[in-house]
């Protein structure tokens, strides 16, 4: 295997490992065993678990803002149509899972935040990102007048971006598509659709 | 000391633990020396660190739930003046706490949701139960022609429960008040506002 690959599949075992178990209750070896990794590489890799943590959101960001980009960008569909396609995703991805795991970064970011100032720093980032992504959908929306102009673009991306999160919470404590359904239809056919 | 005394000693310093470092990070030892309780002694209060757990729920629960009866049956106030107080306080305790820890049943909930049965169908009780009571809030508000007849108060409450869980999240990672302030006025001054 080559350095890149093998890299690779250390963060995809760690990832699923995390998933399921958290961060600070996953350990080293444990990721190496299920990626098949001889125990000294892990190291070559990665300057420590505190590293690997780090890497381990870039990877997950790098998925999840592509998913974002390539939804939110599809000019074939209405703005509000496309954000609608990008939640309807996760949705399939949690049912996938029957509906467990939840968000990995939403994970990471409640078991980490208070314990690391660089997970925090980095999580925030990419939560700001993906807030404006949103953001610029629903300007885009509003310019062709298919939102109203009484919203406010950033702090309604926010609040959505954020609800969504706590949605996901609820869909792994309900382990059915109940919270998530309800959440898009609190935001396209109510929240979306004011005034 | 007394045994309930000592008991409630042990939950409480287990709370503060778990709250900072989450249920599995952290172990029986390290609670019962917060505490000032000998080792041995955990075994007579709680059968196991799962019934503990369970306990912490029921105990985290309690406090919750009293909160929110207290808020939402203040006649003195207009049912959705009540919920407003009730998000506040909550707001006041972030605040105390530096913007850290979050809500405790949602972190166990996501803690442990996928890892124990007993744990989700508990917090999942809890929720219902908020849910229910925030409900029978808006269905007040309806009734007075406080709130729009659009509103499924049940989807409408269950929607405002789950979004907070995630503005309490991103009130983590952002260690300020703007999350938790963008939630209380989403909520207050688009969601239950609709035409």
């Amino acid at each position: 295997m080559k350095e890149a690959e093998t890299k690779r599949k250390i963060l995809e075992k760690g990832s699923e490992i995390i998933h399921k178990k958290g961060f600070n209750n996953t350990g080293i070896q444990e990721i190496l065993a299920a990626a098949g990794i001889p125990k000294g590489s892990f190291y070559f890799y990665f300057k420590s678990k505190e590293d690997f943590g780090l890497q381990l959101i870039d990877f997950h960001a790098g998925y999840f803002l592509t998913v974002l980009d390539s939804c939110l960008k599809d000019e074939k569909l209405k703005p509000l149509e496309r954000l609608r396609v990008f939640f309807d995703h996760f949705l399939s991805l949690m049912q996938e899972n029957a509906f467990q795991g939840g968000c990995p970064l939403g994970n990471l970011a409640q078991e980490m935040s208070d314990q690391n100032e660089l997970f925090r720093g980095k999580l925030q980032e990419v939560f700001e990102q993906s807030k404006n992504k949103i953001a610029e959908c629903l300007l885009e929306a509003r310019q062709r007048k298919e939102l109203s102009s009484s919203l406010d673009v950033y702090e309604t991306a926010d609040f959505i971006f954020n609800s969504w999160h706590g949605a996901l919470i609820r869909t792994k404590v309900l382990r059915s598509h109940n919270a998530y359904v309800l959440f898009n239809k609190m935001v396209f056919e109510v929240l979306l659709q004011g005034r």
